[in-house]
Parts: C-alpha cells; structure tokens; sequence
C-alpha cells in the first residue's frame, strides 16, 4: 500500500516513515506544508535506512501531493492542526482512502501533563468532523514513544489501541500496525472510545517524569 | 501494618484482602457498613486461604470500627461513596493514617465505558476534599482487575500506579502495593494527575470487551 505521513517528519512521522519503510513493502510517503523538508526528510530517513542495508521507497511531497498519492493518510501533525490539516488535502482523498489520527491533546502544569479533551470528545473526533463522509477514521499509534519508534535499534514489545466506527477501515489498520515488528494492535472500540485512549498519552509522560530508570514508555495489556 | 479495607465486601475489596492476607503479615481488617457482613467475608476469606495453608490474620468490623484500627484505610466503595464514607469514619482516623482511594468513575454507553470524571477533578481529589487535612490520601489500585486480584492462582506481573501528594504517605502505600506479589507500583505524579490514571480502568474494560482471548486485563508499562 502507499502510506503518506502528514507531518511526517515531525517526531511520530518519523517513527512511523522508519518503520513501515524497515518492516513491509509498503511505500512510505513523506508530507509536510513545505515539500523541500519533505524532500530532504524523506532523503535522511532513506539514507538512515540505506546504512541498515534496507532497500527503501521513501519519497516526499507537499502534504496535498502526498495525500493524492496514498491510500493511506496518516495525519501526523500537532492536535490543533489536524482540522485544518484534512481539510487541506479534502479534495484528494479518494473513497477506500482511509485517514489514521495518531494525535493527542496535551497541556502541562505544575504537576505533570494532562488530557486536553478538545469540546469535539476527542482529537480523533476532530479528524471524523473535518473529513469528508466516503472516507473513514482510524484512532491509532497515539500513545507510542517518538524517540522509541525512531530507534530502530529499539524492540518494541508494546501494543497500540486502535478505535473506528468502520470495521473494514480498523482491521487495515490494525494490519498495517501489526506489521511493524513488536507492534500489537489491540481493539478499544469505537471513535466514542477515543478519548480514554489518547489520555493515556499524558500518562504515559507523567510516568517517565517520576519513575527514574524508564524512558520511552509504552504500554502492553495482559 | 493494619489495613482497614471499607467496602472490602466488595470485589476489588476481596482481591486487595486476600491478597495482603496471602502476601504478607500485615493485619487485614474487611469494613463494612453491616458489621455481619463484615464479618462473614472475613470468615469467607480466612477459609480460602486456610485451605491455602496461610496463616492469616482477618477480622471484619462496621467501616467505622474498621477505620479505627487500622492505620492504612483504604476506600473500597464505589465512587459515589467515596466522599460519605470518608466522612463517616474521620473522626476515628489519626494522624500518621492514610487513606487510599482506588475508585474510578464510570458512565456506560453503546460504545462501551468512559471515564466520568468528578467536577472535583478526580475520584480521588473526591476522597482528598473529604478528608481531614491531617490525614493524606493516596491515589493507587485504580486499575487492577478485581477478578485476577482475588484469584490467587492467578500471575499479576501488572502495574499499579500511585497518585499522592504527600511523599511519605506515597511511599508507604508503594510498598504495600509491591509487597503483593507480581505488582508494581509506579509513581504517576502529584492528585492532580489522578485523572489520567482512572480514565485507563474504561479503557481496559472496552479493550477486554472488543478482544476476543483477553479477561482480567491490567497494564504495563515498558
């Protein structure tokens, strides 16, 4: 399948683009507003891989070029640009397309980081709204360590929870994510279900800042 | 230690109870609001784990009576109690006691559980409003499955997060919690963050209900 990171060569983007392009076949197509950074991180993330002796397709385009290209559009991008995001790249989304939201509203205090929950009920419910209605939503890859997933040194042995209301576009997905080495998908249901789900994020965060010793956090269910 | 469980009648109760009960030499002390009842589980729990060959100390008392002795009391009531049973055993709570609150709210939809946080901000921020000032409380045992707890043939290897905002008081109820075998005890920051942590008992409910071969879920984190 041909995947395209909206925002891919932020953090998450990054681990996903490494991933997919180390673990499948699947082409990994690199989107940003600005198609030289995605040019030029499409290329760094080839060369990374190219080091490792994994042959790549790893390409990169403004984030609308990108999404034309995919199936698959992962929207990769800071929670308050996942809205305007989708409905940049509206128009190239095909029906069968499906948009996967791995985005999560945080705001920190004194204490730690908190879930953000946005009035919509959740981040992933943002991307439902903005899209448009032949092309699903899949909740994933929220709660996933950046640095971690970018490591490729990194074994995972972690889950990812993963939420639609389109059972044929989550069982892609979870494929899709499963395919990543030491990546479980596990089922939480449906986009209601999200906001449990992305506040885990926070969690996981608040976690790492007070147990010394554990970095990169993920979560396994057992 | 004394460790008062009010509400222990109830099923994460009867898990904490037979667990402490199994694991270690602390005193056990089952409340309830019907001290016959009280009583009888404790009955109902020394047999189970006599026939285990553990030596046991369990005795069942009225919540109020149970609070007294204890100098752990933990809140093992469903969240819309947590603040009336505090109130109804402060005046029997020391200084140097603490109280441990592991309740969540919990809404049910047709998508399956969400997290229905108090205005307070948390169940647990509930039990702190409640308490006397002198007696700090501490957020842990939230999402623990209370039919894998009470099974004591059953393997945690779980986590268990804390929530506090007294160090000392954190500490202690970290250890209690670790001195059950198989579970770890993580420091997830000050009360306010008790939010986070309760919100992971709907999603592991949701997950073990769209996952066919899961039951008794907890989590991990690696």
């Amino acid at each position: 399948m041909r995947i395209a990171l909206l925002g891919g060569t932020g953090d998450i983007g990054e681990g996903l683009a490494l991933r997919w392009a180390h673990d499948t076949d699947h082409d990994v197509i690199i989107g940003s507003r600005d198609p030289e950074k995605a040019r030029a991180k499409a290329e760094e993330y080839a060369a990374e891989l190219d080091s490792r002796g994994s042959e790549t397709k790893l390409t990169g385009f403004a984030n609308e070029m990108a999404a034309d290209r995919a199936e698959i559009v992962v929207l990769a991008v800071p929670p308050y640009h996942v809205a305007d995001t989708v409905e940049a790249v509206a128009d190239k989304l095909d029906e069968g397309d499906i948009l996967i939201s791995p985005a999560t509203g945080m705001k920190r205090d004194d204490s730690g980081f908190h879930y953000h929950r946005p009035g919509a009920g959740s981040v992933t419910q943002l991307a439902v709204d903005a899209a448009p209605e032949a092309v699903p939503v899949v909740g994933a890859f929220h709660n996933l360590a950046a640095g971690r997933l970018a490591n490729l040194d990194a074994d995972l042995g972690i889950d990812t929870l993963v939420v639609a209301d389109d059972d044929a576009a989550k069982s892609t997905v979870s494929t899709l994510a499963e395919e990543i080495e030491g990546l479980r998908a596990l089922d939480a249901g449906s986009i209601a279900n999200a906001a449990e789900v992305e506040s885990v994020t926070p969690l996981l965060i608040n976690v790492t800042m007070n147990n010394s010793g554990l970095h990169d956090l993920g979560i396994r269910f057992d």
